[in-house]
């Protein structure tokens, strides 16, 4: 079986039957060392999925770290990793890996698709095509009325409406979610999935704490990147909503004000080959000049429900910068290069040469240095892990500056 | 000297100078027997047009009235229209003959082009670049609020403001252009004028009354196309429409409820190749549906003045429909066909043969029935004017279903 990804998925030998989970999921067999990985400081999304990708198991990358970073990278001792995994379980929660069954197709189209998810609730919420709706923190009665009803109209529909558990226009959107699966007369209305920037046991805001119980034990599902017990700081706002345009075949945003959380998620959202919506507002409400921004630069404006529906795709469009697709569930070839410290081959310091700070697409590097493009792909790994360049979505590269 | 419609301009030897008059510009000499071809009933814009480029004058025209219509085509006494015109002069207005010296260039760009304009106030208010500023009646305070500040800001810039001096928005637009130039630090400032849907003595609503007499006063003009003494019918407000988006390279619309007159103004404006604008509101605001609909449409979403300058063209686009320009002002070669009541000749039978009640290009009609050109007009015409054919935008031309 192969993923959106391209991904193989191991064989579901291996299940986690988490209390009160309706509908249990294959676990990878190396779902400890994948964690261990995920968990090591200075491996973020794209350096994990690189190394995946070139060590061809979580096991095998963990194995090379030593020989990465100048010593820095130090993966987390098992215990740590095995009492993370026993404390989500005890919460009633699990993990979802990248590449394995369950994991969300969409976000796994991501050019830094997170490692791992904790996952409290029902992940069938994740299977239906999904639609995020975000927006103000501060939003107005009326737009937390018009974010309430899309949400309600839209999860009618049988779509999974994403949001962020702010304040505000996210709170909203899960309350009409869930008021459209309330009643039992509305047995194919959709669900509501939260992606929250902190840990699963640090609900944020914390009035939303009941909110966010609500949607785990209504048919939802709440989703952290994060480990347990991460407090939300500023800096996992951005990635979190990666997550929330990430699931989502379109974003609408309802007030947003310029230089806003929500158009950074909309900024994302399109960066992923998505569809944007965006709800118009008076000129003179600051709170919607992001939103009317959106309109300006092309977002469907969006009424009601029926706006979204009449542009909501089967599937992302293919979005303007790509990562190139690469099977490493399946054991990689071994790398023609062995890793070394970086700075000491001569095909590396060709390479280096031929780099700038301004990105350059790895098939130019390629065809320039006239190295075959795995040994290309390795010195590339071997110089992101030492610091020296950036992998960049579309497949380029750049020089950081340090050295 | 050719205008915009390549109407050949009389010259310049009768001045109408009316009281208080600044800028005085040439009538033409037959200017009461246009104004009594203009009057005559059943003889509309479209069909006043025709007959002056049939018989190059609209004394020549007058002469062959009798011939037309069943005879139920009469003009009205020279007596009267020498009365019109003196009503006017004593209120200090004069009139702007289509195709004469102070005609708005634009207007005369319609298919429909009014063929005579009462003015009040400085026909200079014309001559810059114009936008016009329409909405709802019943508008919210908001909405008058961003009406008067776009004005203000737009006149600034030494646009004229155009409106049609209803209740709400329109009476906003206006009211913000005059700020704009009720200081004199603002040399340049532009001016408003008013389209009146009744005659210029009738204003319409009363409590406007005092803004048309200051739209006169204070360097803008306000514009009728019906005769002095007529009241505002609702059949006259789509034509008052036409002459608001005519005049104006760009129509911005503010707060329309769907199927109101603003959406009228709207579709004439972008029927006559116009920028169209439109400024966003509320979803829950039914006011704002038909503005929000324009942007879906494709309408310019507008929050400030600067979104409508930066998208005011120099020209209107060639409009998608347009008709031929034809010489009437140099004297036509006389007409190949003898006027005759319709249904006597073999070449016009073989003409109604061709038609439907679905419009064909008059191309067509000549293509198929090996008459020339000006033969086939001079049948189109006198079918036109027994009522029997309808000629439509595009020069297309329709059975009416009538003979």
């Amino acid at each position: 079986m192969q993923t959106s990804q391209g991904l193989a998925v191991p064989p579901p030998d291996a299940y986690c039957r988490a209390a009160g989970m309706n509908h249990p999921a294959p676990m990878p067999e190396d779902a400890l060392d994948r964690l261990r990985l995920a968990r090591t400081e200075g491996v973020g999304a794209q350096t994990y999925l690189r190394l995946l990708q070139r060590f061809g198991s979580a096991r095998a990358a963990l194995a090379a770290l030593p020989r990465y970073g100048r010593g820095t990278l130090v993966p987390p001792p098992m215990g740590a990793v095995e009492r993370e995994m026993a404390a989500l379980a005890k919460l009633g929660g699990r993990f979802l890996f990248l590449g394995a069954p369950g994991y969300p197709a969409l976000l796994g189209m991501l050019h830094d698709p997170p490692p791992v998810l904790a996952l409290l609730g029902d992940p069938v919420a994740l299977a239906p095509r999904a639609v995020a709706l975000v927006g103000a923190r501060n939003a107005s009665a009326a737009g937390r009325r018009i974010a309430e009803e899309l949400a309600e109209a839209l999860a009618g529909a049988g779509l999974t409406v994403i949001s962020g558990l702010a304040r505000g226009i996210d709170a909203a959107a899960h309350l009409g979610a869930l008021r459209a699966r309330a009643h039992g007369a509305k047995p194919g209305a959709g669900r509501t999935v939260a992606a929250v920037a902190g840990g699963l046991d640090q609900p944020y805001p914390p009035e939303n704490a009941a909110l966010q119980a609500r949607i785990a034990a209504e048919g939802g599902a709440v989703l952290a990147e994060a480990p347990l017990g991460t407090a939300p700081l500023a800096r996992h706002f951005p990635r979190r909503n990666r997550i929330v345009a990430g699931l989502s075949l379109g974003v609408v945003v309802v007030e947003a004000a310029p230089r806003s959380g929500s158009l950074i998620t909309a900024r994302l959202a399109l960066e992923a080959g998505r569809e944007l919506f965006a709800v118009p507002g008076s000129p003179l409400d600051p709170r919607c000049r992001g939103s009317n921004d959106l309109i300006r630069q092309g977002a469907h404006i969006t009424e009601s429900a029926e706006d979204v529906l009449a542009h909501l795709p089967e599937a992302p469009r293919e979005a303007p910068l790509v990562e190139p697709r690469l099977d490493w569930g399946e054991p990689a070839p071994p790398p023609p290069l062995p890793p070394a410290p970086p700075g000491t081959s001569p095909d590396m310091t060709q390479v280096i040469e031929l780099l700038g700070t301004a990105p350059m697409p790895v098939d130019e590097v390629v065809r320039r240095c006239h190295l075959s493009p795995s040994v290309v792909q390795a010195i590339l790994l071997d110089l992101e892990l030492a610091g020296q360049v950036e992998m960049l979505p579309g497949n380029r590269v750049a020089l950081t500056g340090r050295s």
